[in-house]
This record gives C-alpha cells, sequence and structure tokens, in this order.
C-alpha cells in the first residue's frame, strides 16, 4: 500500500477493460467525503480524518455508522499528515479517503426511461479539466440528471480535485465512461432523447428547445466547441443569447445553463 | 520596480482611499491580458510576452497598436522567465502584464438608468473566492449586467487568478468596491432596481419574479448564504429549484443561472 496517490493522467498502457479490477482512487474534502460514505456501493480502503472532521462525520445524520464501513483503515491524523497523502495543495478539509472506483454503469442501462419524468442526459466531448466536469457533475446532480457521459479515454480519475468540485455528486449521478462519444449521441436518439448540441452559431436559443421529450445535452470544449462528427449526430443545435462583447461563457457554466433551461417548463 | 508580483490579500494597514495612488496589477493569461490591451482606461506599467503570444496578439484585430501602449515595458521574454514574475503555478499563457488597477466607479454613476433597458446588476456578499469572483464577473459581462458591486474589505485584488477566470470581463463589467454592502442594496432600492437576495429557503422560485423593473442580484456566500441585515435589505427573497439531494449549487453557477433567467422574457 503506497502512501501517495495512484491517481495518474493520461493512464499509461491501453485502455482498461470492463473486466479488470476496480482502480483505487484518493478522494478528499468533507462533502466528497461524507458523500462517498452515505454511498453503499462505494468501498472504502483507508480513511484518514482530523478529530475535528470526525466530529463533524458523527453530526451527520445521513451517515450512520459509518466506522464500519472503514474497520482497520480509520486513521486519526492531524492535518499535515493528511496533507502527505495526497497531492500538494489539495484542500482535504481534514478528511482524506482511499476509495474503489464505483462499479461502471452502461448507457443503456442509466439512460433508458419509461416514465414521464424528463430528466436530462449531459454528454461532455472533449472537457478535460477536472474543475469543470466536477463542477458539471454538481450541477447536474441539482438538477437530477439521468446521467453524464464522458469519454473514457479523455476524461481524468474520478478523484481528487474534480471529485471536490463534484461536491458529493460523484456518488448521485451514474458516469457512463463511453469509448465513442457520437455513438452515444447516436444511441440516446434512439432511446428517444432530443440530442441537442451547443453551438454559439446555432440558431436555435436552447429557450426554445420543445419539451415533449427528455434532452441530452452534448457540450464541447471552450473554445474548439463540438467536434464536427459529434455535431452532426446531434439532432439539434442550440445557443445560450449572450452579448457580443464576450467571446464565450464557461464551460461548466453553459452547462449549469443549460440543466436550468432545460428543466423549466414551457 | 520588483519582479515580484506586489499583489497582497488581505492588504496591510488601512483601507485605500479613494484619492491614494492607483496599485500595480499583475494580469496573466491571454483574454485577460488581450481585454486590457482593448480597453483604453487600463494603463500598462510592463507587458511580458512569448513570441507566440505576440504573434496571438497581432492576429487580434481589437487590438490595434498595441505596442505604442507598453513601449519600453515591453519585454520578450521565454515562458520560464514569465513564471518568474507571477506566483507559483499561475497559468500565463505567454502573456503577463503589470498594470495599474482601474479608476474606481461609484455605484450611483454606474447603476443609475433613464433608459428601458433591463439591464441586471449582481451584489456579492462575502463572496471572497478569486475564481468564484471571476467566473462571476465572466458571466456578468456575458448578460450585460451594468456593474458588480462587492465588499471593497473582503475582496481580493482585481488582478491574477480573478482576472483569469473572468477572462476579459474585469475590462468590461464596471466593478463597484462599496464600504457596506447592505447600504449597497438600498442604494439600489432607491434607483429603482427590485432587489432580490438569493436564499435557498425563499419561497418564490427565481422564474417567478417579475420583470416590470431592472433586478438586482444580491448573492451570498456557499454555505453560510447571506447576512441577515443584508437579506432583510432585499425587496425579496428567491431560490433556483433544485433537487433535495444536493445542498447547493456553485456560487457561480448560481449566478450565471439567475442572470440567465432573469434575462429571458417573461
Amino acid at each position: 500500500m503506497s502512501d501517495k496517490p495512484t491517481n495518474k493522467y493520461p493512464p499509461k498502457g491501453p485502455s482498461r477493460g470492463r473486466n479488470s479490477a476496480p482502480e483505487r482512487l484518493w478522494l478528499y474534502g468533507r462533502h466528497a467525503v461524507a458523500a462517498a460514505l452515505a454511498n453503499p456501493a462505494r468501498k472504502f480502503r483507508r480513511l484518514a480524518a482530523t478529530k475535528n472532521a470526525v466530529d463533524w462525520l458523527n453530526e451527520r445524520d445521513e451517515i450512520q455508522n459509518w466506522q464500519s464501513r472503514i474497520g482497520k483503515g480509520f486513521e486519526d491524523l492531524r492535518p499535515d499528515a493528511i496533507d502527505k497523502l495526497l497531492p500538494a495543495g489539495a484542500v482535504h478539509q481534514g478528511l482524506a479517503a482511499e476509495v474503489l472506483e464505483l462499479p461502471r454503469t452502461r448507457l443503456k442501462e442509466v439512460c433508458s426511461f419509461k416514465d414521464d419524468a424528463h430528466r436530462p442526459v449531459v454528454i461532455l466531448d472533449q472537457i478535460t479539466d477536472p474543475q469543470n466536469i466536477g463542477a458539471i457533475l454538481r450541477s447536474a446532480a441539482a438538477f437530477k440528471a439521468r446521467a453524464v457521459i464522458v469519454q473514457e479515454r479523455r476524461t481524468p480519475p474520478l478523484s481528487g480535485a474534480l471529485a471536490k468540485a463534484a461536491a458529493g455528486a460523484l456518488e448521485i449521478v451514474p458516469i457512463v465512461q463511453a469509448v465513442n462519444i457520437a455513438r452515444s449521441v447516436e444511441a440516446l436518439n434512439d432511446l428517444g432523447y432530443l440530442t441537442a448540441g451547443l453551438a454559439s452559431s446555432a440558431p436555435t436559443a436552447i429557450a426554445d428547445l420543445p419539451k415533449t421529450c427528455p434532452i441530452a445535452l452534448v457540450m464541447g470544449a471552450e473554445g474548439a466547441g463540438l467536434r464536427q462528427l459529434v455535431g452532426e449526430t446531434c439532432q439539434t443545435l442550440i445557443h445560450i443569447p449572450i452579448d457580443a462583447q464576450m467571446e464565450s461563457l464557461n464551460v461548466s457554466v453553459a452547462a449549469a445553463i443549460s440543466l436550468y433551461a432545460v428543466s423549466q417548463p414551457t
């Protein structure tokens, strides 16, 4: 067992298959770790906490008997000892946990719908910044997205700074790690979603999207936007109206506004 | 002239008066520096740029004759030499500039309105994170806010990481550095704004705000929310509807959604 985080990005070697052993990851920050403790699907290997953080955990109603989840993996440490477990500069708030990655989910399992609830899906095309991905997960959970779909090969580990920015959403929103984003958009078309790509040049404003079926929001990177094939696979392209004096919105802000807009009644 | 950034937060000693000499600040990042060059009100002392960054600047139509703005302050440097001018880890993209802070603006000068354009104002109560403030400025510019009002004593320098997150908006949106936020809310009430404080417990959803007059959005810090007196001074309190499984939105995301929502026709 190493004392140092093992998250490396990009990962070396070939992409992991679905059947390889789950990776170990570090989570830190009070909300990220508390949400993991409240998630029965999350397996813990170590939990390092200050006395203050333990008191804080004990006061949270949603986490019962968390000590039994950790067992011998619990370490009562001072903040500077927790610093040494994590990348430099990690703001851990006295809580860090080494956990196993969550079981992989498949698009069709988590995105199929039979009810009337028009819950959206978010697809990220080439968005690689951990802070932005984490922030998008947080908004996706807040607006009850069914899933967030990312490209397996391009996405940083679902841990650390990404998990902290997600503020617990990593434990709530299913994340599909897809091989091919255009094919994921196609699969959502087939499932009955209206797939809508964000593109600043699109003629339709997001508020004018019809709300007769659930919407899948497809977001490209700031600057580059959607890749051509991904944009062409979307059923429609939409934009968020902004003033010409700014080139663009931050991508996590654009995702949040889009999720809000599609959650509004027509 | 020092080689190191002179931005210090919190500032030592008493608050600077309106008539003291303008402070020197460092801006870095392509969008932040390009926007400063396009802003005639911004005074430059030094500009450090890589050859690539100079080429990039020369290709931008909105920046004419930028060399004449810099004069002898221009330094053609390699990336590692620019690193040394800035705080550790600053992602400068080959461009950094030492500038003077912009002239101070007064609330009544920038928030008064006589036209029909319902441009919003954003007031930040105790929001201190530079990334969040910068991100809010970026969204405020995108949704054509008349001004962003911050508390002078609690706000980090309008430079560095804040300016980078603002992506140029620092040069576009007037920023009022107020002594007292509750009194700023009162002043906006008097000017004819509907002052609306964001509070998760408020009964009214933001989409239901009347749009008969311009709206001033008052945002508190995540967790703490608005201070009592500030909340009581707002004419109304509103919330963004989110799912109960998440405690809150990121504050810059909440600001962006609010700006979008109030920009929508009723």
